[in-house]
């Protein structure tokens, strides 16, 4: 079953308990959070302090995507903050592997990011250790990039990498309702959404989203 | 004359809106953001998209600090955001002379910011060109940091460098009433606050503030 | 159908005009260029500055070569020189996505270039954008080295992967006539060649690699 | 056939002689030495000096495990300490064909190191050139780690991938004797012990890891 | 006495064997060369094989102005290459002085560049190795910037610093007749100029530049 | 008073245990213990878990010299083998002042190293938290080098703008009997021996510094 994942970043920042608000009212379960470094992406947003901040502020699942260039300096206070869920991306370093076990070990559900160009076949080893797979379908670090087409064969194949194991697939980036079903049907489950969501009425963006997954 | 410059990074972020408007009411001039990328300093903050998103949300000037590793990667989108004042530090890139010359040329006012341990005497040849010096009073990077003391005496000899120059001493960190008067007794014009300004009743800690320095 | 691509490093620096005239009046239709930044290879050749001056005396299509290690921060330059072909290291950044849609973008041909350790899967979710695939033969970054024999057999397994999408295979290093044929007959259709041409009787030795081709 | 490989790293830093001259009457063939930077891997140990004067102590073989972020700024010096065996990260550089080839050109054998997040697959190009893979079985720079399981299917698959070329499999991290003969029916023939061997009485322990691969 | 260095980075690149010829029948002394990595400086050019190329085809001495971001990487190539100069930034290595060592070691004259931003204090304890001290006179690694004023008081001071010892201050960049004098009366000795000796009727202008500084 | 601080990297490395024994017998006070990563400086040694391990062997005081390019990377690990000095690169971070109020609040000693290039005046805002001042009298991570002979003027202008703090002076690198001496006249107390002492007759040595500097 696929749900929603607001991302925090596609939010009004000007507002962000109203957000947060509006997001509690429509029973969000998981929310989605954006750390970038300005090294690994080109933009710098969300660091510990302020994800800690957030984190106090609501009883919501964070799911946090670090994309920064050395994770293994920033995994401590992402931890310390309380987050349950954390993704990497598989190309920041070549301790993936290390770096899984650390937040498993943490009690935490543990995810890897791939950017467009990387292969989940490059994911292999990882596999039985993994709570869950970032497919990132528009070039992480960047607004409002319009999603990534070949992204649905990469979902489906995926799938069956994964096989039976209880790994679930997530999709960040350009997603609206259209692209959020095709999304699922492909086998994603966790379908995160941040300028389509926000805009115009979310209450009403929030329900397509939810009718064209369900 | 001295100037209390709130910082937003100190701010309620749940409601940066309100927060901006309680600045606008209290005739705040300028506001201070920090940008910090995990690399030049271990937090993550304010990249340019958020700049920009908070850059229309209120007419105050902007005095950006970058506290980040590539100055040069970021310095076109954070003018582009439209920003008044920056400072880079002087131990981030050789080439600090050509980034201020790039911020002078976009008609912005250009400051440096020197760390702890960095003396003023190495902006010797940066001064003709310079509106402002950031004399930090705790390391960068941090909350909640304790006022380095010996920053008193750095203020002081940083005027007298300064000389009939019209450059403005900045200081940051760990800055409270009664340190806000030392830093302005000492020479200091633009006295970034955060912490002290955004605890109990914000509007009562603005007065003593604005009395300390009056 | 294959043709030879002259690569201007393997010229005779001191005559450059005089050598593209020899190149212009062998027909050549497309120039190879080799830009190095010390630091992803081990030489130093061919910036922006250069290229753009060589581009002003020739009509010829550029190929430019990036190996560097920060492409996003030379590809604007290289664009603006107005080069029609621009390939880049698989190697050199995890958002290699990213940078073939500006490349593309900007109305260019777009490749990628692999080390003679990447297998060419590495590049599957990429072959949508590509225009050609350049497999090098030798070590990138050096002169005179050897071809490594098994390129042949990459060659044919990347035209494989190829399929039926219109992309071209680009071979470079090492290549002499002998060379040309077999990557010719393995599947390369963009022959870079430097020293050998440029050898003994240049003119004399280009017929021959064409011979070798045709 | 089987051997151990004895970790230098694992023995008694305060009588290095001693531990020498019992690996000698133990008649170890193949000394393992870590090579650790403290950027590729956390820890840091055993760099060119440490290494050539080790060698002079001793006529077994010396196995270079590098686990360095710049390998070719060290590889000079680690060959002028005339060891006979040198593995290299493939994760630690794009150019890793043209490190490999070196070492084979000085007349040493040549290995290849894998972390556990690492497909074999990755090695295809090298095989050719390979005397010996190195399936890491923790994450590389630590000491004390367990061993990872799923490292038995990794080692048969990278048998299965190297076929009838003579090619080593090596296995590094969490070797007791169980494991080693593990490792061993697997298909890896250099089996490297550190904690475990020079644990108790290392000369009981050696006895029960020859015979748990006999 | 002052002289002039033609910087071959402003030399027609298409017929570099007619400038150094040109060169040559001006009776020019030392060629300077800019190295150029994309990564100390944005533009790159001149590395080690196109410096050893251009080395043959003259007499002249030449001075390889090293701008790169790791000098010790390259040192060795650039000494290979047969120069007599070389000098190295300031700024881009903390083992400046070994770098020094290892330029005199080798018979050459050594110099030291400093970025617009760098005082000559900084050079206090190098005073004693060096031949030369090079003040860049605009930012390095561009081409066609306007000469910095105040270089003119940074040359005066640096004069004062080195006192009796037999080092030359050499400028580079924005040089023209009149600013060459400038330069000349602060104290400048080897007096760098590129774009305005190669403009309009090069001879004419070696003249004026010469007449200038007599 | 100053006193021989013997350097372990100088020792027999096949016997550090009897090294340690003879260090004890002659009433050592202090060990120093070079780390180097190989990337601040060419060699590599002395980790953390190698520390570790020697503390436990004696009861001498520890100094560690830490030559690494992210000390901030190592600092927690140090600080758990138990040492009671530490040293960092002033070069190696513009967070130095940091990094010494980390080591202070800690309990231990703090010192800052410069090498042969930096001028004991950029310290000035680290003098009111120093312990001692490492004065490099060679080029750091390198052994058996020659002392640099204008480090004695250096010596002699640290010892005058420390002043009356109690600040003590370190020196490391070809150090001597006869340069012991010339060095304590200096106003060296702390002086480091590697080489000369563990050369002949230890014993024979070690008397002979201490009269050297007695």
């Amino acid at each position: 079953m696929a749900e929603i994942l607001p991302s925090i970043f596609g939010a009004d920042l000007g507002n962000l308990n109203d957000e947060l608000e509006f997001l509690k009212n429509e029973k969000t379960t998981i929310l989605h959070v954006d750390m970038m470094d300005g090294n690994f992406v080109p933009n710098i947003a969300f660091g510990d302090i302020q994800i800690n901040d957030l984190k106090k502020r609501t009883n919501m699942i964070f799911d946090v995507h670090m994309m920064v260039d050395h994770p293994f300096d920033h995994i401590d206070s992402v931890l310390d903050a309380g987050v349950e869920m954390i993704c990497v991306h598989y190309e920041a370093t070549p301790h993936i592997h290390r770096l899984i076990k650390k937040i498993k070990g943490s009690g935490r559900k543990a995810g890897v990011a791939i950017t467009p160009s990387t292969r989940p076949e490059e994911l292999e080893y990882l596999l039985d250790d993994l709570d869950y797979i970032l497919v990132m379908t528009i070039n992480p670090g960047h607004k409002g990039e319009k999603f990534i087409e070949q992204s649905l064969e990469k979902i489906r194949h995926t799938k069956q990498l994964i096989g039976d194991r209880p790994i679930q697939i997530e999709v960040d980036g350009g997603v609206n309702d259209a692209i959020a079903k095709q999304c699922k049907d492909a086998g994603a489950e966790l379908i995160v959404v941040g300028g389509f969501l926000f805009s115009n009425d979310p209450s009403v963006q929030y329900q397509k989203l939810r009718e064209a997954i369900s």
